[in-house]
């Protein structure tokens, strides 16, 4: 990455993918284009509907390829549920996940924030301004299971869980300095260490340790059932919220909701390290009942291009894309516009 | 059991236990006296406060007794969240779980419905009635970990979800069949198969299975980060919801926050096959912070024991303990009201 351009891996994917990064990318090119920057970019055909034509997932050249880059955009990925031809879930793991494990995305960052009229499905929503710092690369993710007796009476299943000590403390450590920089400076860790005893236990210690470092930081435990509860009464409570993986997708799913809707859940897979580019993606998936019809919000898309642009150091440009969804955002009447036309205002005001 | 007495074993627990267990013993005392049928109580202390004066959690030959009772009444149990002279999980683990695992309660049935005027946090929550079957004995609760290098840098940390086939088909099972009697006829299985690869599809087929007896239940699916969307968004679509054990958990506590509160969410923990006591108990914990107060709302503990009459087969005394709180909760007005008002107010009106 020079500062006078950004070597762009685009990963449309499947379904309203395409549709919102094209939105993401108009938008992206502008603001850059305003501090003299350009945006080279190389796109990805990959998915389920590429699957469908290939066979392929994702292959070791594509994955050596987007190496090279300095961060990737994604769209979506995903077969529509009825779509037998494609084994279930093979999507989601051989590419999705394997992107992030592969490019060690041990952050997955993913902002709450209502805006004004947005409408939320909480008669008093409050005022909801949070983080939820999900781990990405180990937990319930790592694939490690199987099954004995398989489509028989006495079939075993298993699910392993794993999670190591610099797994957890390298994703709470940056939860804590993410916290630092925010004026309530709170961190809540979400787990269920009651019942998941051993992983639960490595949490709360590696907690405790990195807090240390963070003495003008704050920090509580809630239980996932709890936090679910307090999703829903009192969101205005949390500030970083930081969990495994799977705690995380499921309450980022609900803090979407809870804050208007997955149409403007904005995430990160963030490699800290640098060690490979980060990846930013809309929380929403490539929903196929609306694809190809100019119906899909793409401010989450958008949303995260902000997240991109942060993550590279354009923190200017992140501010301007930022007051202009905000402003855009505020001024919805409900009055249903194009993908394109979202993009476009959203545009217009940069 | 006989017609005419009730062997029942009660557990009141810790923090609000005892004050919301009075008020539960109280009604349920009242309604089936009205049908000539006598209770004959066993109390057992157990819980955090015990285990702090014995260091027992749950002996041998207690557990051997309750296995001579009818049905378990159990209030809640948990130590202050600050007291540190409890190992943290010990007694839901090698109390509460012990119970669930050890007297087979593989139905955890939680029930969730909006009444009148109950305060929703949503602002159109719609006609909320549905039922969770959460899986009881088995997943991610098995407590089957571990860890390595523990308290080191190097720490690994493991949980085993096992899943088997008969553990998934048995309750599966009781969800058709608990949604054959229902109008809506519908269950949905909430699992993530698409990351959980060998325990999701364990599920699916198994529902797939069961549901060639069932022609005339309908059923879907839905991943647990979207199901808890829904749950926000539009509650009303759910009929019977059937998941595992850890799904179960997160969703039945949101699911009793959308519906008012953990206050009035009931739950029994049940032996289908009777081979050994069912437990019925509040959702909620044992809210050290309001104990002995007679601040608790003693309605979750008393619809629980509607739960406990309907599995014993005493439905008139079930039905009118169910209108009796019905009408208790539809006439409030948020004016605060001890315990033992709640509980005789219920009383009176059966
Ligand atoms: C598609 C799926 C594998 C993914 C996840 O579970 O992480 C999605 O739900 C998300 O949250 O990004
Ligand atoms: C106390 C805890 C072990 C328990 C559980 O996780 O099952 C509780 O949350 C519940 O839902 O009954």
């Amino acid at each position: 990455m020079s500062a006078s351009s950004i070597n762009l891996a685009v990963i449309p994917g499947d379904g309203i993918g395409p549709e919102v990064i094209a939105e993401a990318i108009k938008v992206l090119e502008k603001a850059v284009a305003a501090e003299g920057v350009t945006l080279e970019q190389t796109h990805y055909r990959l998915g389920a509907q590429h699957w469908l034509e290939t066979g392929e997932t994702l292959p070791d050249e594509v994955l050596a390829d987007l190496r090279t880059r300095d961060a990737i955009l994604f769209g979506a990925v995903g077969a529509a549920p009825g779509d037998t031809r494609i084994p279930s879930g093979i999507i989601e793991r051989e590419m999705l996940l394997k992107l992030r494990f592969s490019l060690d995305h041990f952050v997955n960052l993913r902002p709450s924030r209502l805006y004004g009229t947005v409408g939320s499905p909480l008669a008093n929503p409050g005022t909801i301004d949070f983080i939820v710092v999900r781990e990405g690369t180990e937990g319930p993710y790592v694939g490690n299971g199987g099954s004995l007796r398989t489509g028989t009476p006495h079939e075993i299943a298993t699910e392993v869980s794993l999670n190591t000590a610099h797994g957890v403390e390298r994703v709470v450590r940056d939860a804590f300095r993410r916290a630092s920089e925010r004026p309530r400076k709170h961190v809540t860790l979400v787990h269920k260490h009651n019942v998941l005893v051993y992983a639960g236990h490595l949490w709360k210690r590696i907690v405790e340790e990195v807090a240390q470092d963070f003495p003008e930081v704050t920090h509580d435990y809630l239980h996932i059932d709890a936090a679910t509860i307090f999703m829903v009464t009192d969101p205005a409570r949390f500030d970083v919220i930081v969990t495994d993986n799977l705690f995380g997708d499921i309450l980022t799913d609900l803090a979407a909701a809870v804050t208007g809707g997955i149409g403007l859940a904005a995430s990160g897979n963030i490699n800290m390290d640098r060690t490979a580019p980060s990846m930013f993606e809309p929380v929403h998936g490539s929903a196929p009942d609306i694809a190809g019809q100019q119906k899909a919000d793409p401010t989450a898309a958008i949303l995260s291009a902000v997240l991109l642009l942060d993550h590279l150091g354009f923190t200017a440009a992140a501010r301007r894309i930022e007051a202009a969804v905000v402003a855009d955002v505020e001024g919805r009447t409900g009055e249903p516009r194009s993908t394109a036309a979202i993009g476009d205002a959203i545009a217009a005001r940069l």
